[in-house]
């Protein structure tokens, strides 16, 4: 808890004319009314006492809030802090300017209302019961940069009991544009997604999405194996927490062991989600036409001129090289056609259907250094959109 | 807890052509970016990984949150649905159609960015848990609707843990503009706030409320009077809850007993915050020249026209009477004054600046029916807002 007494500029007073602070000077959101409420007629109808007849329709028939309030809408940008971008536990307060940032790329990608949410608290019960509370305001729940384990957790929760879509970005939106990514790096090397044997190196939240995501996809589960800094996971070993025991369980079928290294030698494809870096020597030992992501960020797992040696196709979360692995090619459609479709979840469906429409977006000019669109292509949330809607609702 | 899925057009479809429901098709409110995130250049200063600069900033020094965010600007609608205008109980749903209104007007009249906060429990300990939770998301919380005894106690402990202002418009902003009436009231009729005696007709939040601003406005303690539906409270009473029996300590040192026709004999104001019904007989029985502010909405506890006759100056809660005593007098400029000065709390004296402001506006031009400023006279907020901030820098 901080005070909000601060009347003074900055100390620091070169951020005056620092352009990132000069940008986000006053934040980057508003809130704009879409009636008028200026004269004593626009009052009665869409204030006193007028508004009283809409409260009343909502309170017999409450489904009626997503036509007669923003709430159809809008999407809550939630976060505790706790994991922001490279930063990691910032907080609350310093959060705030990465969501604010999320929820002006929902409006421009896919014209909805988000509003940040920083929590200040990162205990999980704390978390779900502020989120419990809240959500009759919004049409939408995007959880953001919360730390794993607990935001495992919490979007399990928050999922089995809230009515509306909850979807944590850092996990999903990011397996949804890996598996975009893949479907089209393997029709290009031509290849099946089953045929591939696939090794992803990181168990966090997203290495555990990305791998749900891939076989949810079509990757074979038994020839794709999950790495932690100790190595191949597999059911033989003693250490793995819960999450990592899921993983061992749906993935490894033909019982690989060893090193990361053990794990890429003949692998098709390397998938780097883990803030680590993976040796030049160990990338060798891959098959031919391998294609490898290595998203860690700033710094990729492998080098991407390293990697380009070895591999046919190559992906990293970087905007300053090709194939940027960007979560805001999912995100603002995903949202979009849950919301559209007013569905209660987002499905393994849903999230396979907004990847295929991503790569769908390129497939007509697929090349070794466009296997995604741009994160500023205009196309892809409204083709996200209707694809994730279609799905919805079969 | 509902569902949201809904995908038919309301059953009745004649609301699609009754003027209130088409105003309110889609909700009030839209989220606007202030900044474009359209080109890399944009992205890199904006968002990712500009940002990170910005979000270190804060977590190194948390009030640049108010330069660098838009929580300098933004208020929180709060609301547990429990209480909405005449309605009632109608739970979160139901209640944000009000809200969204509320927001609209901190926009319209303050340039204040609010958010609808609809949440979903009663319970006080969960709806504190929730509101400091989501606390650092916003620069104030307007609490709104939330019924009285709770709302008391919400009030007082979001006050006491929270940095940045915390306010029950339902008490608070009546208050403001009660005080503000009776002060120009007072001087039309010739006299001093400190020579009136003064009858408070209901004990709930707003006569609480009403009560506590009169007497740091400068009415009497000792011959102000609040009366419930079993008459006068004075502190021989054995009924009295926790609330009550405050008023009764702090008013009444006169130690006057029996009904509210009782104590209106020989008052020169009464104030009716009571939803019930004054009879007549009683109100004949008010000093000469009296000063009758019957709040009840829709039907005022005094009828005006009767009022009217034994009164000289009335004032109601309606828009079709002169004199409405419309809470949006005061909580745009409250926030804006409160937010500008980067205040903490919102202190009786800020509430007192605001009233006098309130009052000055018409100061010039005093008629009885013209005691206060139309709802909509856009000169009120920004004359509030600058003493607010005044008061708040003293």
């Amino acid at each position: 808890m901080t005070t909000a007494q601060h009347n003074a500029e900055p100390t620091d007073t070169t951020l005056r004319d620092d352009p990132v602070f000069v940008r986000h000077k006053g934040g980057k959101l508003a809130v704009a009314a879409t009636v008028s409420l200026a004269s004593r007629e626009d009052l009665s109808i869409a204030y006193t006492p007028g508004v009283a007849r809409v409260c009343e329709a909502i309170a017999a028939d409450p489904p009626m809030a997503l036509d007669y309030t923003w709430v159809g809408h809008t999407v809550a940008v939630v976060t505790d802090g706790s994991a922001v971008l490279g930063l990691g536990n910032i907080g609350a307060r310093a959060a705030l300017p990465v969501m604010e940032g999320k929820a002006v790329l929902f409006k421009q990608f896919a014209g909805l209302d988000a509003v940040p949410i920083c929590l200040d608290t990162q205990d999980t019960d704390e978390i779900v019961a502020a989120v419990t509370a809240i959500a009759p305001s919004f049409g939408g729940i995007n959880l953001e940069d919360i730390a794993a384990p607990r935001c495992f957790e919490i979007e399990r929760r928050l999922v089995e009991t809230l009515p509306i879509p909850v979807f944590h970005d850092d996990q999903h939106g990011t397996a949804i544009v890996v598996l975009a990514a893949l479907r089209n790096a393997a029709r290009l090397t031509g290849r099946d997604l089953g045929s591939l044997r696939v090794v992803v190196c990181g168990a966090g939240a997203a290495g555990v999405a990305v791998t749900k995501m891939l076989i949810a996809g079509g990757v074979d589960s038994a020839e794709l194996v999950v790495c932690d800094s100790r190595g191949v996971i597999h059911s033989g070993r003693g250490d793995l927490n819960g999450s990592k025991s899921e993983l061992a369980a749906m993935t490894n079928a033909a019982g690989r062991t060893g090193s990361i290294a053990d794990a890429l030698a003949g692998a098709d494809v390397l998938i780097g989600v883990s803030n680590g870096h993976i040796d030049e020597e160990a990338v060798a030992r891959m098959a031919p036409d391998s294609i490898i992501f290595a998203l860690a960020n700033p710094t990729p797992e492998v080098d991407p001129a390293v990697a380009a040696r070895y591999a046919a196709v190559v992906a990293t979360g970087r905007s300053d090289y090709p194939n940027q692995i960007n979560n805001v090619l999912a995100f603002p459609g995903v949202f979009r056609g849950a919301l559209d479709a007013r569905a209660k979840r987002i499905t393994e469906k849903m999230k396979v259907a907004a990847a295929e429409a991503i790569a769908g977006v390129v497939a007509d000019d697929l090349r070794a250094d466009q296997i995604v669109p741009s994160a500023l292509d205009t196309r892809v949330a409204p083709a996200v959109a209707a694809a994730v809607a279609a799905a919805a609702n079969e």
